[in-house]
């Protein structure tokens, strides 16, 4: 059985692809990337879980497969949980990780340690192509580091320490950050899900 | 009897001073162009209220006069009530009204009508060397533009349409502006209370 991946984030397709590989879902994931004429689709849900449906259906309306889809982001206390759904296009340009994270750093610059919780939210959907669809969210509880560590990951990575870590996600080795992020977590509870729409 | 306006922004002494004086408070107003030295105080409270009340305390400290402060910003449906506290750096640049209404635009580009509601609020402080304080609030409901209009005003005023207006706040002229404003009622309102401080 085939199944698209609805992204054509390629740090998101690594990611993602370990994960479902690590549940042990046992199908053939194509990224977007295979299936260049599957237009953009505008992200104007006000929940990650709506955005990750508006994107499932998409791509499964688009390309006659299922679909699975996510929809992540960064929630700061001291921003009342924003960036949130905009997380992809803080500072105005889509994607672009490091103007996105160098904005979320100055604008809080005063805020104190005590202020500095965090938590990246992932909503995993998954919609077949006649409209069936399930979708799960996943959270990571944390704080906000002053300053971006760490090679590894993306996004707001480098910013962001897991509650109970020194690291930040960017520091974790891609084993440790799957075994307790956000999107591992929403995409191993996707799995059963995913498993019963292949087969109702 | 000489009262310090804790400001260092040129618009906002004349609008104070405007406001102040429409609503009969007779005293020497002075902008703390008057006193360089003063020091600039970190905005770092959680809240309106709490940063025109640490700049009051610090000013009257500092002077040894009584002092009046306003903290005033947007907040954006949208955004969970963000840039709030955060409005005069939302872009990371403190005062930069461009770089922060564009920024603003950016963000909220694919939130559709039905949700562009925003307000705006301003919590007006007093303070006496003393340590003697008052803070009352005052607010403006309306909704954000797609494009900036208007020459007039400052900060977000050419991306905010106040409620049963089709003009932004820019486009009002500075009495209409006045007569509604979230700073103008505030600091209506903190005129009695700024009279029983300077009288206590």
């Amino acid at each position: 059985m085939r199944v698209v991946l609805a992204t054509r984030n390629r740090h998101k397709i690594v990611e993602l692809r370990r994960i479902l590989a690590g549940a042990g879902l046992d199908v053939d994931l194509a990224g977007l990337d295979v299936f260049p004429d599957v237009p953009d689709v505008p992200e104007t849900g006000a929940t990650f879980a709506e955005n990750a449906l508006i994107k499932a259906h998409a791509v499964a309306r688009a390309t006659g497969l299922p679909a699975i889809a996510d929809d992540s982001g960064i929630a700061v206390d001291a921003l009342n949980g924003m960036p949130g759904v905009l997380s992809a296009r803080w500072s105005g340009r889509h994607g672009e990780d490091r103007a996105n994270l160098d904005l979320l750093l100055a604008q809080t610059g005063d805020v104190p340690d005590e202020r500095r919780g965090a938590w990246f939210v992932c909503a995993a959907a998954a919609a077949r192509p006649d409209g069936a669809e399930r979708v799960v969210e996943g959270v990571l509880a944390g704080s906000l580091a002053h300053k971006p560590r760490g090679e590894g990951g993306f996004g707001y990575d480098p910013i962001f320490v897991p509650e109970g870590e020194s690291r930040t996600t960017a520091e974790l080795s891609p084993a440790e950050k799957d075994a307790i992020s956000h999107r591992g977590r929403a995409f191993r509870a996707l799995v059963p899900e995913l498993r019963a729409l292949l087969e109702g």
